[in-house]
């Protein structure tokens, strides 16, 4: 079974924004044994829409439609797909009724332009939205399969999850075991030659690295037409062949980033963290902060981008910065020490680099980048020459600065 | 004349990852009046991605294909164009010995491999890739044009403009102008009504309001089929109109992020600023620093995420934190002041609130902020009760800090 996704609405076509429901709906078919072989993003053009969806009915066996399904004229979705299958729509007075008892204990009255979300295509099931007024819609049509979902994430998840449970999960010929490992401290293709060589060949599995700067995952699939074991044996193996290759590069073997998986340790340790940020200017933070819960072990620090600060703040004495440079090994060890003591972390890093585009020189390129890791019973420095342009030379030193401090905690016993 | 982009690889269908290069090209190609209807995302499959060029070919003036031109088994685009168009491939010398002369220049010996870069479909104009081994190609096959453009955007980006120059912008029938507005301190809904209101019925334009959190951009775009004129009067008209109805509203008329703006604003005041950060942990650093230059007035600051730091580093009293809490306008205040203080900024910012999941309480709801703003002549506080999740707070926030900056700047004088 083989799946097409379409996106609808004319803003993903032109708006950096992140398609976070398709990555959800493929991630979540893929533990199912289902493959998604294209993603269409389609304006809100109804003609657009119905071709896009007639085609993916003759290439796919599933075709998961996203968004387009609210009350206004710009929402096409149910009436595309009703043309694309030659099926009629019926006004269906349930539906209404719920959508009015939910205006009506907000203490609102339903808009009358709301009824539209009650026309449903002929033959389809309708799937109940507990938290948005939009209900979704799915046919069953020998050999293919259409799902209407809503866009909010908040609503297309709970309600895809039923229907991959009840209706779309029970159709896969696959049984499906999946685990995602990150590991850090490598380069793609290092991680590529030295993980095909570990692997060797596992029957029923399928593999998958995604690389990003400073970080690769490792996806594992064991699919089998015949047991659940099957799958699962085969991604049991992978997972210790993957451990034992890259024993000091495994990052994680659960489902979080790695800023996460960092904070996860000091939290096993009792350990607090404190950085000083010069190039990666608040990143590495911001990232850490982006952790729930990450206030119990990360005290916070200092984004130190002016000189002066690392002087004021930092302690950083300003002949290290005149004799070496504020970019340099040893401002960036005076960086970690000083936030260190004045904050009272256990652990502290330090990032002092050129992010460019400009501000570079021969001796001192953009993308140099210095680290420091202090502790009461380490001083661990490392200078990297980074790739790419200026978000990528600060995302890749953040990722760094999260490898020092998971190699350090990692090697404490 | 209207397109449809097809991005190849299966890592765009299963990863995070934002494709900043459709989002280039469609912008690109609006500017020159061609609208992009439907974008394709293609895993590496020779099959599907030959069905989705020649489907594409049917509905569309101009098909751009991104990526898949490399030298790997995985890279399938060409021969996947070349069979949906039914046209040979031909192995072409001149470009495997630039590729060799590319590979010497870097003391390398060309891999074999590589001369999988050197076919070219039959009729296709080869399009010269100075920053990278894999040519690009354009068919001119009336009624469609076919372009074939590398993924990494440091090489599709030079070779789409001077493509889009010389061969696509001529066949568009439009002439057409473009501007796009920045707005903050509005909700999404306030700014469509007054935009609506205030822009009136304009000829030859077309008006998309694009909202992120914290921030509206609005695209006003004119298009003429008679004279570019035309097209530039609807939208000086347009300009002048959003101008005078959001006139205290206003980021900016440029192509430039809101921090941009904010430090182009101190730059031409030549005022320094310095932040301290709790609840969005170096987030409005972060979005600072990713300009580049932006060390010229931005001096840093800290992230006080932990209430010692604040104490610390800030000189915030216990006694406040105590008597009001370290979420409250007094805590910010003292924040701010204790920022500009230690680092002798004109302007300092702070924030303090709740991002959640956790921390809220009936008084104290997830999503409550404060924030403060100290300067030598001004002490101006805020409060908002945000909507989102942890992710949409922190951003939420950090665009309201630079608003109040913004809002600042634009005061004086």
């Amino acid at each position: 079974m083989r799946a097409v996704i379409i996106a609808v609405g004319s803003e993903m076509l032109n708006q950096e924004r992140l398609d976070t429901n398709s990555i959800y709906l493929s991630r979540r078919l893929r533990e199912k044994g289902i493959l998604t072989d294209m993603k269409l993003v389609v304006g809100d053009n109804r003609d657009y829409l119905a071709w896009a969806v007639r085609q993916a009915c003759k290439r796919a066996q599933l075709v998961v439609t996203i968004g387009g399904l609210g009350p206004t004229a710009d929402d096409l979705t149910r009436e595309a797909v009703a043309e694309a299958l030659r099926r009629e729509m019926t006004y269906n007075e349930e539906i209404v009724e719920q959508i009015r008892e939910r205006f009506r204990r907000m203490g609102m009255q339903m808009p009358e332009i709301n009824t539209r979300q009650a026309f449903v295509i002929e033959g389809a099931e309708v799937l109940p939205n507990p938290v948005g007024t939009a209900p979704g819609l799915f046919l069953d049509i020998e050999p293919c399969r259409v799902l209407l979902l809503p866009g909010p994430p908040r609503e297309l998840q709970p309600m895809f999850d039923a229907v991959l449970e009840n209706r779309i999960g029970p159709l896969s010929r696959y049984h499906v075991c999946s685990r995602t490992m990150r590991i850090a401290g490598l380069t793609e293709s290092e991680a590529d030659t030295r993980l095909t060589a570990a692997l060797g060949r596992i029957d029923n599995l399928d593999v998958t690295i995604l690389a990003s700067p400073g970080l690769i995952e490792i996806h594992l699939m064991g699919r089998s037409r015949k047991e659940k074991t099957e799958a699962e044996e085969a991604v049991a193996i992978a997972v210790e062949r993957v451990r034992n290759e890259f024993v000091s590069h495994l990052v994680t073997e659960l489902d979080e980033s790695f800023a996460a998986a960092v904070l996860r340790r000091l939290q096993e340790k009792k350990l607090t963290l404190a950085v000083a940020e010069s190039c990666t200017g608040g990143r590495l933070a911001d990232c850490l902060t982006d952790v729930p819960g990450s206030s119990a072990v990360f005290l916070g620090g200092v984004i130190a981008y002016d000189n002066a600060l690392k002087r004021d703040f930092l302690g950083v004495s300003p002949q290290t910065m005149t004799r070496w440079g504020a970019v340099s090994a040893q401002t960036a060890a005076e960086m970690a020490r000083g936030v260190r003591e004045k904050t009272g972390a256990d652990i502290a890093v330090s990032i002092t680099g050129i992010a460019g585009p400009g501000g570079g020189s021969r001796e001192k390129p953009v993308g140099l980048v210095f680290f420091h890791l202090h502790s009461a019973d380490c001083d661990q420095d490392s200078r990297r020459l980074m790739n790419g342009n200026r978000d990528s030379i600060k995302t890749r030193s953040v990722n760094h600065a999260l490898n020092m401090i998971r190699e350090y905690l990692d090697g404490r016993e």
